[in-house]
């Protein structure tokens, strides 16, 4: 069992992933960028290394160098955190090669989720249910593509095979449209993932977007830790999450739920996951899955009581998963808002010193940020400050309190999206529940904003 | 049902209490001294009306001010908070007869409860467990005490009637020093509190500080919440509180707290309330009953998942108790911190301007505080900043994140006692659980400490 972590991240994950090794009395290892160095997490790490300047590709991507820092400082595992290198198969392998552990999932995996026809193909097999269309890509043949286009009806969407977080996808309404639309993604996506593989399935109107959070252990056990909703999304980027997904039956949930666990089992998935779909009415279509913890994980962590940093570190540890299905019950309702350092009319990011930082707190209240007065809002890397989140006994009394706390919170000397996020809990729609993943872009349409 | 509350209060329980009306749509009018004028509640209130000075007794204190503020404005109802004139039954009457309703008990309650031993006697006629000793003033006569100190076994205690709060206590170890005792204490009696009734007790040696949370009703329900530890104590103020009291059994508990709501509803008890014991080993002994919020409110919160604010707002309006006994269930284990802004060497209050407030944050972890940076501590007030308070899913696990959070806190420009916290939550003593209320003062004299 490994008793040191290194932290291969930065911001609030950095930061939130800290708190669970030095809860589970791991020696935490922080590797940072030049600008970062003044950060909560670097502080209070028993080892902090700088691994290069603020660009990314010399820092929080240069594998080399992390692998560097985790060899001095004798690291013994490896937090990828979300983004950056966290679904980098080959990353996973270097670091396993190097004799450390991975926190997460095994690269095999990673690849077989990367591949979104692979990935479909195997959720097919375990009974997960997928937007209808071949699970097959269908590059260069027209004939094909109109083939199933036909069968899947009309409108459908054109999907690169190594896309995802909603590049390389595009909408065609007709036949007319598919020739063109087909060369120009086929094109996209060879210069953008390296890879023209192209497939087509079915485009769907006004879906929801929910998932369901899974961990799994190295014993063959996984598990299904509820649903959520992330529907609120401005150009794919989830806005404001919340937990369970509202206006679907718990019966339909525990359904997708088991299935989702044992597409697990049958692939031999380890660490955390999330398995993503579209939902129209009372249909999933599974869309992807995350191979790594998410940002919107607390919501999860609020309803169930369980911290998913510390159970993803344990089963990385070799552990048996603390708890098995039977024993997961969710609580009243949360939500999560995401705080970014952005313009709220124009989303252009604001970096600069925040100046004022007053978190709103009490019963039900979450903060995890990485912010505070005085910190420099770098303008190299996201704009994600840090999560606000709430929960309540029931979805109205969670909500209601996220309208306070969202009133009480105050940052000064960046702007911040707080304004858009005040206006969202206020919509009629998004408070009714169950709202589509474009009714905020639809929303910032009919207000002029881009 | 009254739709605005008056707050007469201030710190961190104005903003505790001004959240509660917000989440429930009550319009919130806050009164304040002149130098509170910039706090964070005043603020965020509907209405705020200065009603005076900084020194309390212009102010916080200042009935006729407060009535005022509340006939001008409007309010409802009033919520006292803890401490001022929160257990002032005068208070309660005149809020009543102005035809506003008092967020609280009766006052015919609070005065059987104000009376240690009219509230003795109330709680032995409901089966409430008490300390050996006559349920009866033993003032005059000096013979009738010694009889009594006889038949209970010395060391005994001579309480004043109208003490609390640990002051007007005197133990008395053998029948010599009886008689000295009695009238040192009789005279201090009736100088601090204008009754020189006493009354003798056993004295217990190493007892612990337990105490039950009650929520009573107007149509005649009562409800017990749980056990919390305030045995870390400091001149009979609480330190670090916890939930449930480690070391009683379930049964045991559950046993007394049955009998506390059993009282509540045999003495007509309204809102919430503590009954406060000592403890050694499995016997309880009552002390006395808090009419009001107590400050360590939120680790009942965290364990029951109950607002306890909104439940006391709610009981006020007339409403039934939102839930039954059997709705209780207490989960994992909760910490509370009292932040002081005070030397931690001397425990001299530490007045001054907040340069640095940075406060831990992540899972389990809920901060109820009014501060942040720029804020002035006044010398006119408490040192009480605020609360960090710590969930876990079991003792040790909400122990390992207090020690987290509070290494990760940092308050700078004022002294504070939280290096005083991080010692006590390493303390081998305080892990095991248990210790007794004399812990802490042991702990500080044998480091030179005051």
């Amino acid at each position: 069992m490994f008793k040191s972590v290194l932290i291969a991240n930065r911001g609030e994950i950095a930061l939130r992933i800290q708190r669970a090794c030095r809860r589970l009395g791991l020696r935490t290892i922080v590797v940072h960028s030049e600008p970062d160095r003044e950060a909560l997490y670097v502080r209070h790490a028993d080892q902090a290394l700088c691994i290069g300047p603020a660009a990314t590709a010399q820092s929080y991507l240069n594998q080399k160098a992390i692998l560097f820092a985790a060899e001095v400082s004798g690291a013994e595992a490896v937090h990828p955190g979300y983004g950056f290198l966290s679904e980098n198969a080959g990353f996973a392998e270097q670091v396993e090669a190097a004799g450390l552990t991975f926190i997460g999932p095994t690269a095999a995996s990673m690849r077989v989720m990367g591949d979104k026809i692979a990935a479909k193909r195997a959720m097919r097999a375990a009974g997960v249910p997928c937007v209808p269309g071949p699970d097959a890509a269908l590059t260069e043949d027209l004939d094909a593509v109109r083939a199933a286009a036909r069968e899947i009806g009309y409108p459908v969407i054109l999907k690169a095979a190594g896309g995802g977080g909603g590049r390389g996808m595009r909408v065609v309404e007709s036949e007319g449209g598919l020739r063109d639309a087909l060369l120009l993604t086929r094109e996209e996506a060879r210069r953008a993932f390296g890879n023209s593989e192209i497939y087509v399935e079915k485009f769907l109107g006004r879906p929801r977007h929910v998932e369901i959070q899974v961990i799994a252990d190295t014993h063959g056990d996984a598990v299904w830790l509820g649903s959520r909703d992330c529907s609120l999304q401005r150009r794919h980027q989830k806005v404001i999450e919340e937990a369970p997904a509202p206006l679907i039956g718990d019966a339909r949930v525990r359904e997708i739920g088991e299935r989702c666990a044992e597409a697990c089992r049958q692939i031999g998935y380890r660490g955390v996951g999330t398995f993503e779909f579209l939902v129209e009415d009372d249909a999933f279509y599974f869309i992807e899955m995350n191979t790594r913890l998410q940002v919107e994980h607390p919501v999860t962590e609020m309803t169930t009581g369980i911290d998913l940093v510390e159970a993803q570190i344990r089963v990385a540890q070799g552990g048996r998963l603390p708890f098995r299905q039977d024993d997961i019950a969710c609580h009243g309702h949360a939500f999560e808002c995401r705080i970014n350092a952005e313009d709220p009319d124009n989303f252009v990011p604001s970096p600069g010193v925040i100046d004022t930082w007053q978190m709103p707190g009490g019963p039900g209240v979450r903060i995890d940020s990485h912010a505070s007065a005085g910190y420099r809002v770098s303008s190299y890397y996201d704009s994600l400050l840090g999560k606000l989140i709430v929960h309540g006994a029931t979805r109205d009394v969670a909500l209601a309190r996220l309208q306070v706390a969202l009133d009480e919170a105050r940052i000064e000397g960046i702007a911040t999206n707080l304004p858009l996020h005040r206006r969202l809990v206020a919509d009629p729609e998004f408070i009714r529940g169950g709202v589509s993943i474009h009714h905020l872009e639809t929303k910032l349409r009919r207000s002029g904003q881009p």
